[in-house]
């Protein structure tokens, strides 16, 4: 029960930061969209900057588990990786880079948020690099530098985001350019052609 | 004396910005770093969002300066522009992805942010595919897509950006990463070894 009302303040709060940005976020807003009084809110989250640490821990989370991939061939497992990261499908599609966004921006003046953010980078790039070096060790992939491959594509992923956000440009665009030049790096065909 | 008087509100916002982000930023702070009055401040601005509008002419006006190269060799052209993009000079080198994150985050809320950024985009791209296919007519550069090059150059220093505020981590890094991109790409090997 508890954790119920704890997820759904998190819900609230995922949707304020789409509708409203980081600088229009209140409490009362979060109050006013999951139907709690501020007072309840403030029994699970002593601050707003705690409320937005634990949202980040659930997205973060819940992008971990996107990541966990059932596949074998490290073909199959970068494709879903690139799913994982272009077609998030939690919490919100649309709603995702925005609000990852917004709190990039607070990183320089919120140390917590930016320890989260690396620690999503360090997943993200491993999970990468263990996928490339995989493919190169079984043939699949062409001999090249594993970590250099992860920054590439762990930047292309934060461009993504801030191209979807700034410009309002579909991930898909990005997508396709990343797999193109990733065809280059490895010699990699990816299985599904991405429309732009 | 008009133009010098906007041109310290502008320097004064940047600073508020890159010291207390989009959503600490107050027309009060900018007073205070400018040592003028509100009042004064908004004999020239009626509104924060007009400040901010003209703030980002500023620095998109400032950048296309910098992007404009006396070299007329394609290879050199590059590495001007990547000069340009990943070591901002003006207006300040440290503060300028800060300040930039701040306002793209807020561009899904404010539609006139958003069009200066495709105004940008559209720049940066449009040099970057102009170099590449100078570069190809002349020899330089291996046949390929110059669009395709110029997507993945602009999402580069999109990601680098994002790097830079969220994780704190030098633009030299990403502009490493792209540039042996570019390498593969392009057969060009970057004149100046950048150090990661």
């Amino acid at each position: 029960m508890e954790s119920e009302t704890k997820s759904d303040i998190i819900d609230a709060t995922n949707r304020v930061l789409c509708e409203h940005g980081y600088a229009g976020l209140t409490m009362q807003k979060i109050a006013d969209e999951s139907a709690m009084t501020t007072a309840a809110i403030h029994y699970h989250f002593d601050t707003k900057a705690e409320l937005l640490n634990a949202f980040l821990d659930d997205l973060i989370e819940r992008f971990k588990a996107e990541l966990a991939s059932e596949a074998t061939d490290p073909r199959e497992r970068l494709t879903a990786f690139l799913d994982a990261a272009f077609t998030p499908t939690n919490p919100d599609a649309d709603g995702f880079p925005v609000a990852i966004m917004e709190l990039k921006s607070q990183a320089p003046f919120q140390e917590l948020f930016r320890e989260r953010f690396l620690d999503l980078d360090d997943v993200m790039r491993e999970v990468v690099a263990e996928i490339v070096t995989d493919g190169i060790d079984d043939g699949h992939f062409e001999e090249t530098d594993p970590d250099e491959v992860a920054r590439l594509v762990t930047t292309s992923i934060n461009g993504a985001h801030a191209r979807k956000v700034a410009l309002g440009e579909p991930l898909d665009e990005t997508r396709h350019v990343l797999e193109n030049t990733l065809e280059l790096h490895l010699d990699w065909q990816p299985e599904s052609e991405v429309v732009a």
